[in-house]
């Protein structure tokens, strides 16, 4: 059994793009600049923006945080949103999700230039990633991609079970999953809450990709010997041993699973690191105008 | 085994179109209009096309037909898309596929307004379509949730199998079959040309969709008793017996597989005729600005 060791991945892909900045500027280009716009003051939602901007320090990209109260108007938030879209300081930029009710998220993610959309949220770059067109994926599962394939799991011709049809995760990875392409190609199962004998539809699966949010849904009996399995879950449990008071489960019951697997990503340290360095990657790339030329 | 009558829907829903049609008009509303580009001469098109005009003619739509040589510069193209684009008397159009070769035919797609992208190819509504949202259906897989609606199939928790994974039909039909909605809510599997075992997939649906043009693909071992088979296949081969030196076939070898069905499509007379009901639904809800507001 071998681990697929996100946090490495991720350390690596970092590194490469901050060469790839560090010639840029030796070259006289203009430096990579990423902004947030963050609503309010949940604390996970700091957390996520905080660490976005720190690794743009890191990898050096320029980067501008935005924040508002809650009580932010939405013509206040799309208003800004105008602004960004027209800054030519700024390449990509990220609303932070989810945001205050009074706001409708839908219009705000659909007012953000697509060309500038790095989260890939917009329905242009779903859209154009679903006629398999160049776009920007959405950070988890280009992360999942990116593990798949520096990991060399072959994925042509497997079958591949994807539980949970979220628009972030599950869908878009499934539709990824089944396109000619590598990492793709392969027979894909769509699994989800309406899912009849789920253990049914996983045991046949070749790779596993989870993203429900349910702790130890997959057992070690829905788990086929040799199986791909990959983690996307992470829900916060109590755990009065922490100091934080919680600790993050996946949806794997990993003691149980992972002496069954060829390859199994832990929680945390699986695809949740990736998801920085592909929102880093689709920056690059839309400085790079890569995407949209 | 009962035969889901492509014909008879599409008639009901043509009808149903024409009585609000009727009714517009009564109050006085401005009559849908549907345009159609059409560049070249192939005959296969020229049908379409005509096809898709004369039913505007049935139901009380108004329609134009806009021709070009298939000389047309990409340029000259992309200009009559932005006049019709501007048209306020133009509620939605399509450009006829194939296009010439020199013409980028993704560059036109997506020249579109999407809010007259009434054929539902635009990446704009393929995106909206994934993420839930209201969206131009494309019209062969929306023309598959009217005959599992009308003929009231259940789909939810049901394990459906589409066969073929093209933007038109086989990617987005595996979408919407897994959708949170009714048709839907399926357990859905993407089968295609890098499959492995094909039938062993086949064997386990509840719902086969098979949309890849090889005639007589599916055979009645890959069938389980009691399936619903829908075939989107329609590949002409030649028959000397019949006048036009040809006839239509579909995926499915409907003799041998038609018993063991509950519900199954005829070729011809199974999904081909809903097409067309489609696109007119689709520019009445242009008309009515329901999808964009």
């Amino acid at each position: 059994m071998t681990l697929l060791d996100g946090k490495k991945t991720s350390e690596a892909i970092l590194q490469e793009i901050a060469h790839e900045v560090q010639a840029i500027k030796a070259n006289g280009g203009k430096v990579p600049h990423l902004a947030a716009v963050l609503v309010g003051n949940d604390g996970g939602s700091v957390t996520y923006v905080n660490n976005k901007v720190l690794a743009c320090d890191r990898i050096g990209f320029g980067s501008s945080l935005i924040r508002y109260e809650d009580t932010v108007t939405e013509q206040e938030l799309l208003q800004k949103i105008q602004e960004l879209n027209e800054d030519d300081n700024v390449d990509g930029f990220i609303v932070q999700l989810p945001l205050p009710k009074h706001i409708n998220a839908e219009k705000v993610i659909e007012s953000i230039d697509p060309r500038k959309d790095v989260d890939g949220f917009h329905p242009t770059n779903v859209g154009r990633m679903v006629a398999g067109l160049n776009a920007y994926l959405p950070a988890t599962p280009a992360g999942i991609l990116q593990l798949l394939q520096r990991y060399d799991i072959q994925t042509s011709g497997k079958h591949c079970v994807v539980i949970g049809r979220s628009n972030i995760v599950g869908s878009p990875m499934s539709i990824l999953m089944s396109k000619a392409a590598y990492p793709g190609n392969a027979t894909v199962t769509l699994c989800h809450r309406n899912t009849n004998n789920l253990a049914y539809h996983t045991r046949q699966a070749d790779i596993i990709i989870s993203a429900v949010g349910i702790p130890g849904l997959v057992t070690a009996d829905m788990v086929k010997d040799g199986a791909v399995v990959i983690d996307v879950g992470t829900t916060r449990v109590q755990d009065a041993s922490r100091k934080s008071g919680y600790r993050l489960r996946g949806d794997v019951d990993f003691d149980a699973v992972a002496p069954k697997c060829s390859f199994i990503t832990p929680v945390p340290g699986g695809v949740g690191p990736l998801t920085i360095a592909m929102l880093m990657q689709n920056t690059l790339r839309a400085a790079k105008k890569e995407v949209y030329g």
